[in-house]
């Protein structure tokens, strides 16, 4: 047979995918259905089935047919998917079972402590399972290093962005370092002079979700292959063919779960238009967590909080709450682009996000890299939260580094991605605009077609078929880079 | 290791209980969540699922564990499983995989041919698609038969009901039969003279849910292990755990959906009381789909349907859709209690019910056993509708023989379930009353706690560590008889 290697590897992920279909599912219904007392059993049902997947994935076999499919007579695109499995299979097959089983319990115990050591403001406590998690990831970072010939934090952060090295990072972060706190500075000092009214509540949750489902059928949400629901933490799960995306209400307040719905959306939206020719994969799924975040920060910040977009937001807005004065589209607007420095990450407007961002970069590659410690965390973080936001967290670590769910369960490594997730959000935008001439005025006039068009065009329909650079490079026509993201921030905000 | 091969078993059936509460998750969401487009990708992960089980399952390696365990020293429940692990493998490994996958595309395409080829009336394109499930069937009975040295309708009828064969079926049908349609004709000839009032809707669906969950509470549904919601043919699955039953709402009809909830709800109390302290194991599953069905209608018919129990039902329906003339207890209780013979089996009430069970087994036990053809089956459904219920289905396919989903995709030997259900049924209600003397008075003072102790005590603590036979004598002293049944009907019709 033809490509025999090659077969042999396409049918054992498209095998694996299906796998992966019913993982997504089962995860999906834990978070955003399932009563407390399935919690064990499904537990023990999705970790027998990630066992499964792992032994499929690391088969020796699978390591033959890599090698072997390295000679056969392959296109661009199995050339490509085939870079995909092989990343795959070296990411599985690298860690020794033991050490992925004991990361997964130190884990596992330092997440269900956290949600009452958190509450509880308990640093010491939190501190003694972080040590075990921090531990076990230096280990991983130690093996993936070695194997891969880069850095300690490296060989993590590859994990969720495959190109990405703390080398580039530095100089990404320093070039926003160079100019993003004049730049929050002056637009705190601009907003303090608008005098703002807040919408007034209660917004009833029916309603809420009402809007939640008008912003997506206007954003272009296929219903016909994904559902809204309600989770604790909103995320967006499920497959390609069946996007499940979720938020969460507060009567009191309306703007928080539809901007959730708005971000979500970005990220359903790249799941449904993910390319079909190549079912079950690696080569049609969506390229990065990077490049995830900045669909889902396209839609939520660059066309979301936009003028053009909140004017259109407004009669759905209105027709489901009435008419108030926080509703007129100049304070609406205004009340959408607020920028206010908090302790909190996920709270954060888009200005100040990047503090949040930047400061855990420094201190988790710093823990890995074994420059510091566990118990230098909270200093630090209180140290560089006054530097960025003027703001303390001393002796308040359940708004400070005890804030996020990130390095319980070990993910360092992932935090970079929300940054620059931002940054690729400006620099798409700014490429499509030129791209696209008339794209503002026909934002203004209601008609987001040709900006979708342009995704689809540019990001949704490659997949992993390009590399993040090849992918930023054909849709931009230039490196990753913070000039963009600066311009749109001053244009906003100052 | 002490009972090394057994061990080995246990450790394979715990897996593979895993991966059915992923399926039945799935499974339960195709149903009650998944948006259409998800579909084809949901079959092809659930069929991948199930090739994995059944390999397993079927795995040499179990047979000779299965040979070996025999010889090693088990406690009477460890034989008990035992044998029903030895029971799920034969019943799996008897089939050629050819088979086995014949069987199911010429099931999948019968059935969704049915879904359109119902309201249309066509029987000559769905006797088309049911000629091949049938000849399909045949070899399947064919190669069950031979090797348990049964009959072929037996060797089908033992997939749902072990023990349970047509000649015990027979004796117990002709009972039936010798006085069921005398009782049916007094009953209906005696509500001729009574005059009823109608509920009268819309019964908005949100409090139709509401009054359905509050009977769930009432009959003691534990919804830290489970959920309602809603499906267009209601059911009850998931995992004991996590058990996940659904419902389907029309404004204009108040009883359908609740006593649909309550049926369930039966379903789900056995499931959520099935044993514990054999996770995993096939010991610890409900016993079988006649003992399942009496569960259902235990809590639908005869604690439901009474009115000793429809006077504490009563409050919750006042209390969500107001009084009106039909909610006096009489006329309430006469409206839950009406005999209609009519041409839809689930439509029907459980005097009537028993003739849509038995023709459709006369029916299905000659086909399987090649006295008729499919070509036959119309006559012989209106001869037999006829004679049981005095309606003709002549031309009328719809409402005859193309009404039920079973045959579609090769269900043969499941029908009896039900009618052997509400003899079951009837026969515990009766043993729970010997028991329990103040068992009626404790139901009309509201408190159902004694009912389900015996229940629970009875029934669900046994999972299937006893056989049907020796579980239903030991709760009710003998076999099972259809006197019970008749006792109960004619207390209640006549
Ligand atoms: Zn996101
Ligand atoms: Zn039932």
């Amino acid at each position: 047979m033809e490509n025999e290697n090659y077969q042999q590897l396409t049918r054992t992920f498209l095998r694996l995918s299906r796998f992966s279909h019913l993982s997504a599912i089962a995860g999906w219904d834990m978070f955003a259905m399932m009563p407390p007392g399935g919690s064990a059993a499904r537990g023990e049902a999705l970790a027998e089935l990630g066992v499964l997947q792992h032994q499929i994935l690391t088969d020796k076999k699978v390591a033959q047919w890599l090698t072997a499919a390295q000679q056969e007579d392959l296109n661009d695109d199995e050339q490509a998917n085939l870079r995909e499995m092989a990343r795959a299979h070296h990411q599985a097959a690298l860690l020794p079972e033991s050490l992925v089983e004991a990361k997964s319990l130190a884990g596992s115990r330092c997440e269900h402590a956290w949600r009452t050591q958190r509450p509880g403001n308990d640093w010491q406590g939190f501190s003694t399972n972080l040590k075990e998690v921090v531990r076990l990831s230096r280990e991983e970072a130690r093996i993936r290093a070695e194997a891969k010939g880069v850095s300690r934090y490296d060989a993590l952060l590859d994990i969720f962005e495959p190109d990405m090295t703390s080398a580039r990072l530095d100089v990404l972060f320093a070039d926003l370092k160079s100019w993003l706190p004049d730049l929050l500075a002056q637009a705190v000092e601009k907003q303090s002079r608008q005098t703002l009214i807040a919408p007034q509540g209660p917004f009833p949750t029916e309603k809420q979700r009402e809007s939640g489902l008008e912003v997506m059928r206007m954003l272009g949400f296929n219903f016909d292959h994904g559902r809204l629901d309600v989770s604790a933490h909103p995320f967006c799960g499920g497959v390609p063919d069946d996007v499940r995306i979720t938020t969460r209400y507060n009567e009191n307040e309306l703007l928080s779960a539809l901007f959730g719905v708005i971000h979500e959306t970005g990220h359903a939206r790249y799941e449904q238009n993910l390319p079909r020719q190549w079912p079950g994969q690696p080569i049609a799924l969506a390229r990065s967590t990077a490049i995830h975040e900045s669909q889902s920060l396209f839609f939520e910040m660059q066309l979301g909080r936009s003028k053009a977009f909140l004017q259109h937001l407004l009669p759905i807005v209105i027709e489901n709450f009435g008419i108030q004065p926080a509703f007129e589209l100049d304070n609406f607007t205004a009340w959408n682009q607020r920028v206010k420095p908090g302790f909190i990450r996920v709270d954060a407007d888009e200005v100040s996000y990047p503090a949040h961002v930047i400061l855990r970069y420094d201190i988790e590659r710093a823990l890995i890299d074994g420059d510091i410690e566990v118990d230098d965390i909270p200093a630090l973080w209180d140290e560089k939260m006054q530097a960025w936001l003027g703001l303390s967290t001393k002796g308040n670590y359940r708004d400070g580094c005890m804030q996020d769910i990130h390095w319980t369960d070990g993910g360092f490594g992932y935090f970079p991605s929300y940054t620059l997730g931002a940054m690729y959000a400006a620099q798409l935008f700014n490429a499509a605009r030129s791209a696209l001439p008339g794209l503002d005025e026909s934002i203004t006039r209601g008609d987001l077609n040709p900006l979708f068009g342009w995704l689809q065009q540019n990001i949704w329909q490659h997949g992993s078929r390009l590399s993040t650079t090849q992918l930023i490079q054909q849709a931009t026509g230039e490196d990753l880079n913070s000039r963009y993201f600066r311009q749109h921030l001053t244009a906003r905000y100052l």
